[in-house]
Parts: structure tokens; sequence; C-alpha cells
């Protein structure tokens, strides 16, 4: 299939990569604001429209602003959005893409570099049933797990769900550890309790903020990423924004943010977010009273 | 062995009758301020003392107060507090009774009514490891997973840290729900995401907030605890001014705190702690504009 | 002068009495989303246009949306939107006006709806010097205090600003009042020694969250606003948002934006937003233990 | 008068001093807990108590601790305890000295080293009406202005509620002026705004967060206390804890709280607690992307 692939940042390049080794044409585009100058052809010219940018405003522009990809979309065609965005933006973005008789889903994904370089990432879904049955063997070149989660926006807000739960539990898991550390309990003792009880998370079992506990954790090689303490920062960002909009009240998850964003301006931003407990370690030196 | 046991509420009193089970004599007195004026004499007239109460003031009371434990206590014995109280309580009432040469250590437990009556709560003690091999069969009869943590006051910490994990989870998991009902995502097919993701917890697989997706979960049963919101926002509060102490900084834990706090105010009290979720669908009640 | 003015809500209806007063001929419009189709109207007919809106979102579809302003805007024109909303949306539209060769600047009001009537309205403006100027005759049919802040957007952070400091203050006042009252203390010694000393604010002085305390505070008409629960909870978020984006850490600007929130939601979205006072209250029922 | 005075630290010197000038005869002993050896003398040899050390469990140590103040302290002699503790150690205290037959009262200051030095503290006094009337004359030469606020516990009480609003004000503040800058809003222009607004505060008044704008703040002198970070954190760490053994909810108590925790523990420990700002400030570095 021929297509117009808008984002080849550190996600998109293995993606693209993929896309090609199964046989597509990929007509690609960086995510520089310059080149978004082609998103109206890279609409134009192909069958199917992937967009994977870094933020609401990148997407906003490269669907709705002057050259961007509504401007060149044929009636019927269908555009994918992989980015990680707001999810009422995913919607305004349909609504407009609908208006011009072409069709528009958000498919955001999780796994980080390595499982988009494997083709394995996650990959969650919002849109008619449909189009995403159209879509599956596109998304089938970049990634393993794919599933169709709900209406437009729904891919989007299962993947920041997901991420609030994940990002809150990292924060926590550091903070009880650093706890325990203060009262001289031995983290390797400490993680056996909770692992058989009711604090257990996915996040302490894979990615143990503690160094050299868990051996495949970012924490035991320099917390290198995994996710980003800023990419994480960036989904609570989104999700709390979201949860605004919606009137829902919330209080661990803006919590969490400030935490992965004050860890993130103090040198830890592109280390994994398990670093969140490097930055509480680093916040726990007495001042000489 | 001849026990004189102090404190005989709630979870007590089953775990009182599992150690009658299991042939010992038991010298029983309720946890009503009044009847702690009888700690002076079940401490001098058995081998073995052991006190569960419900706040560290109580704990503090009935071994270092006027007629307390400590009046009465011989040379060599050993107490065993298996209170939730705060881990320096512990500490300082432990340096009190080795200075009368008597011994002390801390096993709190978990597990709720339900495991205190079959025998099976979890045990997590601090203390010397002689002293712990010398508990454990007495707390065999009330207990099944025994740990031995730390020293004196790990027992506590252990508890309480895992606590905090599960309590902010609980939270999060509720702040994610909420947003994706907003967002007209079905729980079920978010649950399905998350169970696969880095999102997963052991309170979604065992506890899920939202009702009618997990058979057992306390959120099926009209949230019948379980372990209740009043008891999570204790351990909490614990757990937050344990971290002052330490001045270890403290972001999620607190926010949970308060929103069980508030949760607990507004009528989820006695119920279990996850329905925090039903606080927050409480609370997201337009109001008309 | 001929002015176009959309949003005639509660607060624009006595401002645009306010300018039929000083002899200006106004073309209005209500804020209801039909209405906005005359948006286009307005703006061809008028010399001068005033917006005035509930969110960030209408003011987009007002000016940029179909039918909206800037398709009927005539070069040269000056467009003043007195909304309060995310000041980089009114730079989006102000750049988006620039390019049809108008002008545009932010004049957010506080005050609410008495000194709207009695146009004596603070009114706190960004845009270019001599636009200012060029408004300020008009916007002295409607306001007392009229201040040039800064460049565009400047006059929604200034708003913005100053009601996360005062928005946070009620809410700090208020769990002050709720602690003394638990230890039996006087509020109104408390308040006697405060207002003497480092916590002393305007809102304590002003509008005191504890009724009978000070006669003009809103908590001494039964919360009747001033400003409300709802407003406040919105500009939280408002000035929440702009934090984000600017990645700058923010603290207790959340926590009270939550606050707020919760007390909306539970009854007193319409109240004064002092009463957050009344919320805690209710909030700190015991539970039976 | 005979005066015993124990804790003899930076505020205490000039204290002592101002007693001596006065004509009073002081005995007087070191806060170092060796030093409270001597606390069983001071209370023999003297008229009347004064403590004044750095936390609740010194305070409990000196009285109830083996060789404390309580045993040597005559039937109806009069204590006055100046620390800034936990308003429920000051009742337990009291009630402990109550049994022995003598009197107890809280008198904490505020105003810092400057004000203790020349005798113009603030003294807040918990206590008997006619203790405070006994003890106004000893206050009168450390302090200017002496207020009997409630029962016992209540001078803690009203310092502590104070001193909540005037740090979580420090923080709001900071997070004002921080978003503002970041929107290029000239902080002089805002602190004009805001002075005549309802987020008019003591704080920004007199002790702006930003340097350069008020001559005679902290902040213009390099952050040099005033009130350091860390006391400022230890009180709202009591005062949150206060709140938790009363139940009350509180939200920006504890976000306060912590963000002056952090900011300690990243070298503003001792500077005045208005460097906060400077804390977010270098909290705000961009990380690269």
């Amino acid at each position: 299939m021929k297509i117009g692939f808008i984002g080849v940042g550190a996600m998109g390049q293995p993606m693209l990569a993929n896309l090609v080794k199964h046989g597509h044409q990929v007509l690609a585009y960086d995510v520089v604001d310059a080149a978004l100058a082609g998103a109206i052809k890279a609409a134009r010219d192909s069958e199917l429209v992937i967009t994977i940018l870094p933020s609401s405003s990148h997407v906003e522009s490269a669907y709705l602003g002057s050259g961007g990809v509504l401007e060149g979309i044929g009636a019927g065609r269908l555009c994918i959005d992989m980015s990680t965005i707001d999810p009422s933006v995913s919607r305004r973005v349909a609504e407009a893409v609908a208006k011009r008789g072409a069709r528009f889903i958000d498919a955001p994904v999780s796994g980080g570099v390595p499982r988009a370089t494997d083709g394995t990432l996650a990959i969650m879904v919002g849109g008619d049933a449909r189009d995403f049955e159209e879509a599956r063997p596109v998304l089938a070149a970049m990634g393993a797990n794919i599933i169709h989660v709900g209406p437009i926006g729904a891919g989007e807000v299962a993947k920041l769900c997901n991420n609030l739960v994940a990002g809150v539990a990292a924060v926590a898991v550091s903070e009880a550890f650093r706890i325990a550390e203060g009262f001289g309990v031995d983290p390797k003792v400490l993680t056996d309790v909770i692992s058989k009880s009711s604090g257990n998370t996915w996040v302490m079992e894979h990615m143990h903020p503690v160094p050299g506990l868990v051996g495949k954790a970012p924490s035991s090689r320099d917390y290198a990423p995994g996710f980003t303490t800023d990419l994480m920062a960036k989904d609570l960002g989104l999700v709390v924004n979201a949860a605004r909009e919606l009137r829902v009240p919330v209080l661990v998850a803006p919590a969490a943010q400030q935490a992965l964003r004050l860890a993130s301006s103090h040198g830890f931003g592109r280390k994994d977010f398990s670093s969140i407990y490097m930055f509480l370690r680093a916040s726990s030196r007495e001042s000489p009273v």
C-alpha cells in the first residue's frame, strides 16, 4: 500500500522500517515544523496517512493547519494517528477529517523503541470498527498486540489511563522504599513481602526502582529507558488535563505528575521514569541543622 | 503457654480464639481504656504478653503508662505487639521494655477478620531473630505467612509500606476508570488492556474498584470490607508521618491519604477502601451552570 | 462607536448596558453556540468587536470557526476579548487575527456582576500599547481600574496568577481555621493573631471563610457570591494547565484546584469560593468507629 | 525572679539575655541531650521554669523523662514552654505537670533572632488566664506582642495555623510569579496588579519571593532569614500532623510542606522560606528533548 508517514522521530523510524519490510511503499516526512509543509503532499499521494507526532498541537497543525493533511486528503481515505495526545484533540481532528469525507482512527503505541524495532508494539485503537479492521494489516507490520478499545479517542484514553496507574505506582513504590530504607529495612526483604501482598504491582515486578533487585529493570542499567521521565510526565499532564475537562476530581495523578516534572528538571528527564526513586533519594539529603 | 492478651477488638477476638484452640491459656483484656488498668496484672501473671490495640498512644499507655505492662513484666519475658502503629513508637516501647530486662517484638498483621478467623493472617515481624524464633509457634496459631523482616519496627514499616502502595494504587485505579468512563470507554475493555500492561496491580486484579468486573472483589458486594477506608486512611497517615520524621519527601502518599480521609467523612469510612471509586463518582456530579 | 458584542451572559449583560449608556451603538449576540453563527455579521458590521465567552474553545470557535469573526473582520479593525481563558489560546487567536490584518487584545475582568453593573470592573489588558490606548475609552465604559500588563496573553496571565494566590489562600485559611476549631481555639481570636502576622491575606480580611467574623464577607450572607467555586476551580484549572505547558512545577495550585473541584460537586459550585471552608467542615464528620 | 531556663539555642540565647537584663536570675541549660540531665536541678532550684527546645520529643524528655523537670518541680510552680511543638504534646505534658500540683502554659514565639534580640517577639500563649497573667511580666522581658489565645495548646495552634497560611502563601506566590515569567510578564507589574486585588498577602508585601521588588525582603539579601525553609517545613509538618489527629482533611498544607521539604534538601534549608521561589526556578530547567 502507498502510505504517507508523517513524524520520523525516534519511535517513527523503526516503525517506518517495519512498514517497508512488509512491502508497503512509504512516503515519509520528518516531525520538524518545516517538513509539515509536506503533509498536504503526503495526503494527496497516498492511500493511507499515518502520523506519529510529539504533541497535540503538532497533530492539530499537521491535519488542520495551512498546507495540512486535510487540504490534500481524498474522500474515503483513512488516517491513522499514532501519536500520544489529548483524546479531545483526536475527536476534534476526527470530526474535521469526517467533514472532508475521509476517516480517522487514533492508535497510540506502547513498548518503546525496542518493541518498535521488533515490530511488537502494543497498539490501542479508537474509532469505527470497520476502520479498525481495515487498518489492522498495516498496524500488524508495527505491532503485536493490537486492540480495538472503543470510539474515537478511546485508544488515547486507554493508553493514558494505563500510564496514569503505572506512573503513580512508580512514585508510590519509590516513596515506600525510601521510607523503608530510612528505617533500615532491607529492600530485598521488603520486595518479597510486597510481592505476595496487596501492594504488588507490575512496576515493582518488572521495573523495580531500586537498583540491583530485578535484573532486567532499567534501574539495573543506570535507568536507561524504557520510557523516559519526560514522556511519563507528559502523559500524566495529558491525563490530568483530560480529567479537568471532564470535571473528574483526581488527587494522586497530579501529585505524581509534579513529582516527575521535578525529577525531570533535576536531571532525570531522559532516564527511565523509575528514576523518580533516585530523585527522591537525592531529595532526602539532610540539610545541616 | 500462659499468655496475657491485651486488646480484644474485632481482630483480637478471633486471634485469641485461635490461641486457645492451640492449647494456650489466655488471660484477656479488652481494648477499652478502663481495662488497660489490667495490663500490669496481665504482664505479671503471664509467660508472654500479646497486645493488639487501635493506636500508637494506646500502645504507649498500655506499656509505659501508670499500671501498664512495664510495671508488671518480669525480666526475660517476651512482649509481642501486633498493633499497626508508628514504627518509632515500637522502638521507643522496645527500649523501655529492654531497660526492664524484658524483650519486645513488633508483629502487625494483615488479612482482616476473615483470615484472623481462619488463622491465616500474614504477620510481619520486627525484632531480634531469636525472639522471632521464640514467638513463631505462638504466631503460628494465628497466621500462616510469618516473616521476619528486620530489626524492631521493621514489621510495622513493611506493613505500612505495603499499604502505602496498595492505598495509592486504589486511588490511581479509581481515577483512571473515572476518566475512561467520562470518555465512554468500556471499563471491561480497559481492564483487559491494563491487565496486560505496565499499569497492572494486585489491587485491580483482586479488588477492582468498579463493581461487576471481578467477582470476589469487595466492589461486587457493595464494598463490604476487606480493609476499611478508615483503616487505610489511618495507615497512610502513619506512613506519611514516618516520612516526615525521616525527612523523606513523599508526594502521592499524602494525596492518597487525604483522598481516603475525604471519602471516609463522606460515608465510605467503614466500606472497603476500594470504595474511593464511589466517592470520586459521587464527586463528579456536574454542578448546574 | 459601532460595537459588535458577542457573549451576553450574566457578566456580559451589565457590561453591554454600560457601553450603551456611554453612547455606543452595540450589535449584541448571545453566548449560545447557535448565536455564534452571527459572529461573522457582528464583525462585518462593527468598528470594534468585543467578546466575553465562557471557555477557551468558545473563543476559538467564535474567532476561528466557520462563520466566525475572522471571516468578517476588516483589515485594521480591533478585537477585544474579555473572556477568562488560556493565555496560549489568546496568543493563537491573536496571530490568526493579525494574519487578516486586524488587531487583538486580551482584557479579562474581575469584580463580578456587582462591579460589572456599576461599571467599576478591574480590567487587565495584554497586547500592543497603542491598541490598549485605542481600547481604553471603550473599556472605561465598563471598568474603573484598567491596567496594561504586557504583551498579548498578559492580561489573562495576570488575572489567573492573582486568582491562583487568592484561590490557594482561601483553601489555606479554611484549613487553618478548621484545625484551630478542632483544638477549641476561638476563630475570632485566631483572626486577630493572624491579621497582625505573616499569615495575613486579603482573602481573610475581606472574605473570611468563617461566617460571622467579617460583616461584608460572602460567608456572612450564606456564601452568596462574589466569585463562585465553579469559576475559581475553572481559573485554577487554566493556570495549572498553563504551568504544564511552560513546564513550571506547581504544587499548591493543583491541590487547591482539586479541593475546589470536590467542593463544587458536593454542592458548593455556585456559592462563593470561600465556601471551601464549609466543604471541609462537612468533610470532618467523624465516621463512627 | 529565679528562673530555670532550658534550651539555650540560637533563639534562647538572646531571650535569656533579655531576662537577665530585666533583673531575673537565670539558671541556664543547653538544648543538648546531655544537658537535659540538668532539668531536674533547674526545676528544683527555680521559682519558674522556661523551656525552648527544638522538637516535641525534646520537650517530652525534658519534662517527663528520667531526671526531667517533673522529678524536681515543686507544687504550685509555673512552667512556660516556648518551643514550637505539637499542641497535643503540650496538652499531655500539661496534664503530667498538673498531676504534680504544678502549672504549665505554652507560649511559642515568632519574629526570629532579630526580634528575640530586641526583646520584641510575638508570644502566643495557651493556658489558664491567671497563669498567663502571672507569666506576663517575665514574657514581657522577651516579647512585645503577648496574646492569650485560649486553653493549653492554643498558643501552639495559633502559631502553627498562622504559619500554615504564610507557608502556603509563599509557595502560591512563587508559583504565580514563575508562571507569569514564563509568559514574559514583568514581575513588577504583576506585583502592582495583585497588591490591589484579591491575591494580596502579607507574604508578597513584606517578603516578596522575587528578588529586587521589595527592598527589605529576604529575597533582596540572598534569602538570608527571616525564618528558614527548614523551620517552615517543620511547622507545616506539625500542623499537618495535628490535622491528621483531628481527622480534618487538608490539601494545600501537605502540598506546601512537601514543596518546602524538597527545597530544603536541594540546598535551601537554611535560607529564608521565600527561597521556595528559587527552588521552583531551579526546577524549571528544560531537560533537553
